[in-house]
């Protein structure tokens, strides 16, 4: 039995999840989605993560979810960017290099100490023959990601944290890309000291000075 | 027809290639498929790479190939690392920005002009869930590309021109790292301005200063 905005009650039977009667608000629905994926991804990572299963654990209905995610991947990143949005949040105490710092130091976490990196590398992997999902990828998860970070390095701009003429998308290669770089070639180990590096070498330089 | 050191000249008949009697030495058989199959990479991507056409343009038999490169993949990343090594070259003249600059402006017009970043992004895209591929790539191309451009770093550090303290393996993944992100991500395009960009940043910093 399913229960959602797009399954109606008119059998007017018992479902699970449903509170009272008439159907649940999308919104809701589409919450308690992406809540059981996320949940999924972070504890199996992909292997786990079939509609079927979706279905199953968030009383959604298959047509419901198939609607709504047209593909796996769609699905699978939709779910990962909440899931992780709470643990990856971009700080702001005024203080850009301590925010830097402790965000990226929680994001080597996530990627090392979770099945998050090796779900996002799958699908960077995937998608770089799958051009639906390379497209979801961008629209769903990086570019999303990307803005987020951007926002807080153009505050730190504002405040005179970051030279004015620095490209902050340029910062966004450098600091969570270098992360990326290392996770999808795994010549060197992703580390909390890596990131504290990457971090230093930006705002000091690593020039003669 | 092939002619190569596996095949031996048992039947004396004429050979493809052949130079008088008997057999090529091996190095010059290596060699030459190297060059073959880094002029297809380079011309025409994976899409056109098949054990067989090496082969053939070659002069070298299937058997040596396989035993030489045992997966397509091995055959492409040893042939594309001779292949991109005269245009990838780590210059040295004495001032590492320049040479940084020219090197990274190189490394973006083989990666967004020639076949080279598609070969190399669907080959790291294949390393995600296929181990074998992933030993090899770092094998035959990644870490010796990483001990090059490593290699430099250290002599700019040598001769005080980048900090004694900076740790340069990091600072490749700032550089051809921040370039590869970009490739396999495509947010933002990979231009001769980003590789300038990434350059300044780390050489200036961005802090206040």
């Amino acid at each position: 039995m399913t229960n959602d905005s797009a399954a109606g009650a008119a059998d007017g039977g018992p479902r699970r999840g449903a509170r009272g009667r008439g159907r649940r608000p999308a919104e809701e629905v589409r919450a308690d989605v992406l809540r059981t994926v996320g949940g999924l991804l972070l504890e199996e990572g992909l292997a786990g993560l079939t509609f079927e299963r979706v279905a199953r654990l968030s009383g959604a209905s298959k047509t419901t979810l198939h609607k709504w995610w047209p593909s796996r991947g769609s699905l699978a990143l939709d779910g990962y960017f909440h899931a992780v949005q709470p643990a990856l949040d971009f700080p702001d105490t005024g203080d850009v290099r301590a925010d830097l710092l402790s965000q990226m130091r929680s994001f080597v976490r996530v990627m090392t100490r979770t099945p998050g990196g090796r779900v996002l590398t799958q699908l960077i992997g995937e998608a770089q023959t799958d051009t639906g999902l390379a497209a979801a990828y961008r629209r769903l998860y990086s570019s999303q990601r990307r803005a987020l970070a951007a926002e807080r390095l153009r505050r730190a701009q504002e405040e005179g944290q970051i030279r004015a003429d620095a490209d902050v998308r340029v910062l966004v290669d450098q600091l969570w890309g270098a992360v990326y770089h290392r996770l999808l070639i795994p010549d060197e180990p992703v580390t909390e000291e890596f990131a504290a590096a990457l971090v230093a070498n930006l705002l000091d330089g690593v020039g003669p000075g």
